[in-house]
């Protein structure tokens, strides 16, 4: 059984890994008018929408994994729902693009509703995937205080819903904002570790 | 000898993960001409055949996966036979790509029965991989009511190839059943867990 | 150690399978001026490179996994030589490349020069690992017919050697040659399992 | 918690393998006007690049893994700081792709300063990931003469330093140093090995 999850996390790593990893291939060289520091300072948007990404793919790739280190039993249930989510974090690369391409332009504000509510939906199936574990057993007794987990990872979909609510108002703030929650949610390990202290000894 | 069979999933791994990844570059940018979701919507061509792709890839990968979980020994034979079975997985791109650039165009039915064709190969191989494990005595004995599993496994190329042949017919049809055995495959776990209690437990 | 081994096999089993999948980024749609089927038809010297390069890559994934279940124990000049094979693998695509938009041009020959120039010092490249695992010791006992082995693996380079002449004389009949080499190798199992047996049983 | 540590890893093996093999996509073929073997000659910056980021990914690689090999007990800050070293590897083929491409340019000191900071932060980065093990007391006892091992670390980032200042100097006399650090690094394994012996045994 444990080999069992250790294919599906393999198959998810690759995923993640390449999602992640494809994200440079969007970066654009300078333009050849500029001098080359003015014209790389210029595809900020792109190294922006880059950071972004690539850190929401890295946050999703590390709760993946913390919620796979308590699975101890995978079913086919399980397998088709970690596939949705996949397929979000596959998708990821597309309205990243396209946020890049249009800042500046008059469609800035639709890409960015795309790009923000692509992650309300890629977060909303990742506690998909928590709550089909939960409601069919798949973790292990000790993460039994689920519904707690649960309510912590509601948390996700519901900041990334803000942020999309905010891109109506300002796109920069949308950002800014989706900004700070990768950073929250890489540099404040303290409420994590704890929790992997209450659930797991 | 675990460990042998280990890599050899680590690759097809691989493989299965960077094909399904890979489809994500072929979505194209909404044509500027239109309003951005108009000209997004425009683009379904490229989301349904990317779906469809991703969903193929990840239902083989699942199958894949569990026929492997009953492999307990590698041999030769039956890294070659994956080995074509990989290439099938590679290929899979190409023909997606060729579908989504033909949609509403002259060439639709031929660009649809070289992807639907696509599919029937690869089912196919998988069913050459799978009677290669039979023949060669490579599942365990808990598995080997394997003619049955065989004949379950049947059940995907011809399916496919009905799709091929509605293609003749109507592309949208065959598109549509092609979707629709995807979610099939992937929301009736049922069966498949049943499968896995009756062989495993 | 067996762990250690483990991570250099996976870092070269996602080389491996990533740049076999990336070799599909090459194969173009067929003409517009052309009909669908005949334009595709057109295209069979990028199919027929793909072809060739996938099963090259995965031969050498075979014997490269092959060789690595029989090493015990990993050290730097290990990881350094294997890192240089990698290389090579990595450097497939291009050359692939090359060769696809070369046929029925003027370069076709100094193309077909470099594809299979490449093949030679990637089997070269191969014989050195193992070589270096064989000097090095880091083979287990029971392989230690290792000179045998090193005769054995000789044949591959010495084969694209012959492919490579061949090219100056006719590069159908180097391609042809290539092709044979790859499905002799691989529809050839029976000799690799007497190897398997005798080492290892 | 070993499989923990091995699913970083396998994440891990992936970004890297990635970006390694992802650089190949930047090599462009021959120009038309050239001779073959000429304009193949006339991509060495190409290949260059392609050549010193390969190795640059693989030595970090190799680092990576030999580091990991130590650490027995992983936390959501090693997490974290992984993910940024991920974040530099798959920074890699940007730069690469603008220092090829700005080769004979009047761009390319300042390429060539993008390329050698990068390289400079990377092993910055390198070194918060070593120092945040020691910090946190993640790594095994055997290893706890880890100032000493920080010490040895810390010579990347001062030489990638040197190469930095070099390349106001001269590119060219930058970029020999950066090859001649990746062979050094590569070629003596006699030093490494001694580390491994004296920690591990």
């Amino acid at each position: 059984m444990a080999s069992e999850t250790g294919r599906i996390e393999a198959f998810s790593d690759g995923v993640f890994s390449i999602a992640a990893t494809l994200l440079v291939l969007d970066l654009k060289p300078p333009p050849e008018a500029l001098p080359f520091w003015r014209g790389l300072a210029a595809q900020w948007p792109g190294f922006l929408s880059f950071l972004l990404s690539f850190l929401f793919i890295g946050i999703m790739w590390i709760n993946h994994h913390r919620l796979f280190s308590h699975i101890r039993r995978a079913d086919e249930v399980l397998m088709a729902v970690n596939l949705l989510l996949l397929l979000g974090v596959v998708w990821v690369p597309y309205p990243t693009s396209l946020m890049t391409q249009s800042v500046g332009t008059a469609r800035m504000r639709d890409a960015a509703l795309l790009y923000n509510g692509s992650y309300v939906v890629i977060a909303l199936l990742f506690n998909l995937l928590l709550s089909t574990c939960a409601s069919r057993q798949l973790v292990d007794r000790s993460y039994l205080g689920v519904k707690n987990i649960a309510k912590r990872y509601a948390v996700g979909p519901t900041l990334y819903l803000v942020c999309l609510v905010v891109t109506w108002w300002s796109v920069p703030a949308s950002l800014a904002l989706n900004g700070a929650m990768a950073l929250y949610f890489l540099l404040s390990p303290d409420t994590s570790l704890r929790v992997h202290r209450t659930d797991g000894g």
